[in-house]
């Protein structure tokens, strides 16, 4: 008989199957690989073609005069960097908040042909050096209610651009979905004085089952309730409710569980698509004890059908734990000498 | 300047690209058509395999002594109809509950290369019949508390299966999104003293311009902040918390609001994937006031990506009011002659 689990911090209810589960390696990417190019000198976000993607906001120089990273501002941006942050209600019930803010592409590296996987811990540490210093800077837009750092890789997930790149959404509002999490997570704290999501890292630590990668301040792991196959957290072991706290050693070291953790994934399943979102406090609750950031890693190897989009459950046809062995177990190749 | 308008059911909010808006021809269908046969005797769905779904829990009679409609018990069920509803609370983080439920699959229609915008009204009328006696049948069962009537069509949608059928799957549980909408609706009637749903459908039918079909009973309109190109609700005029109370007059103006609606995605968009959702009260609230059920339409046409996941915010490329006025400007087919 399939288990109903329980995400903890959500709420969310996940119906894994458990006897009919598949095997984790039935989930190898089977789509269609193409061997790209280091540069492409049709690809706007390759070296040589600065001009097309202009205003960049933020560099982080690499070797010979070049840059390793560079963020620019989104050619098709959801929201207007220009203009006031208005809000209209019209009779009751259509309610609406000028599209105001910040739309940034953070291009991960001058390598066309690379992917987070396949950088080493250095290169994806410069990366988050970005995300930092970009959340610190929209953060302080007094537009700005929540900022939303994620990445969309392979078509499934939502992007046709190969070039390695990541994203930032500086909202003028916060969303109900994460006003349900604070909500969730102060009532938690309210009633056992502790942070919600360090007691869940504990108890994930204590079983061990389901842990991916750890590193000196960083834990992967794949949840109890994982909503789908690989579904995957990466969690700071200290507290920390906002994204913005982040000290540079721990920058180092998130970038070595975070380049593990998806070289596992591309090793282990062919490099598929996925998606990763930094979830962090919205600016106004960057202190609070009752909430702690964390990624969330979603390989797109399912399909959200009517059942999960009409009533928020989750099927997910593998079990957590033996997804996190087999991730585990992946053989990484050894790298090469510097 | 983009808008940020809220759903006010849910009180999510969608960044309308009012200025980069696409015109909604460009979400015309590009996926590959195939001519299918009317009758596949690989299928199992087809009339002379009814052996194949053993089981079969309710038949609507067709013409000489064949069938319309069937229900069948799911071959590849989520949950288990056998059982105890069980549940288990290990330390404070891991909550499983048993999976125990109902899962059906409804055989719309013999003709394997039909959907539901090309069946006749009466068609669907017998599919909406069977909806209702399973619902009611499944209600019956005291392990139940939700049950979900939805429909996957096309690949993008998360079928591969293309004879027409649809599903229920009926939960243990209730899950948080139904409960948020819950709390949100219980709300709005102790604040205004009014169904918020009602009260929605009076605000769409005086602003006209999002409406697509009227019929007697029911009226399909694109919401004012609609998460995704084309989504749209189906309302019934009457206030009805669960699905459960449609009156047989009210099911066959259903049937002939549904199949219009559908037609004109179907004609309008050539044949695009799509996902239905009957949203209904948890039996336990079924006479309630405060909710009111109805169906949610959504055209698969974009994909969630990292933002919409990591944020709980929608990025709609298309503007609601010119969806709606495209949808009622489809010219469909003249019915032949009965």
């Amino acid at each position: 008989m399939a288990e109903i689990r329980q995400n903890p911090i959500t709420k969310e209810w996940v119906i894994i199957a458990t006897e009919r589960a598949k095997r984790p390696d039935q989930f190898t990417s089977r789509k269609e690989k193409r061997i790209l190019p280091a540069h492409d000198p049709a690809c706007v976000f390759c070296p040589g073609n600065e001009h097309l993607t202009p205003g960049e906001v933020h560099r982080i120089p690499g070797a010979d005069g070049n840059w390793q990273v560079r963020v620019v501002p989104n050619k098709f941006s959801a929201l207007s960097p220009v203009g006031e942050r208005t809000r209209r209600n019209e009779g009751f019930l259509k309610r609406t908040v000028s599209g105001v803010g910040i739309h940034d592409v953070i291009i991960e590296t001058p390598e066309h042909n690379k992917t987070t996987g396949l950088l080493s811990a250095a290169e994806v540490e410069a990366v988050i050096r970005c995300y930092k210093q970009r959340y610190f800077t929209v953060t302080e837009d007094p537009r700005v209610e929540l900022v939303t750092i994620f990445k969309n890789h392979g078509e499934a997930a939502g992007t046709s651009l190969e070039h390695p790149h990541s994203q930032l959404i500086a909202t003028p509002i916060t969303s109900p979905q994460v006003r349900h999490r604070l909500e969730e997570a102060l009532r938690w704290y309210d009633e056992f004085g502790e942070c919600l999501f360090c007691q869940v890292l504990r108890s994930e630590l204590e079983d061990e089952e389901r842990i991916v990668v750890e590193t000196d301040h960083f834990v992967s792991l794949v949840p109890y309730a994982s909503l789908s196959p690989f579904h995957m957290w990466i969690f700071p072991r200290r507290h920390m409710a906002s994204f913005g706290e982040i000290q540079p050693v721990e920058m180092a070291d998130l970038a070595r569980n975070l380049q593990e953790t998806l070289a596992r994934l591309y090793h282990g399943l062919d490099n598929p698509d996925f998606n990763y979102t930094i979830r962090t406090a919205p600016s106004e609750n960057r202190y609070v004890k009752y909430y702690h950031w964390y990624i969330s890693l979603v390989p797109r190897l399912t399909r959200m059908a009517g059942f999960e989009i009409g009533s928020g459950f989750f099927i997910n046809p593998t079990i957590p734990e033996k997804d996190a062995e087999f991730l585990r177990e992946v053989k990484l190749p050894i790298p090469k000498a510097a």
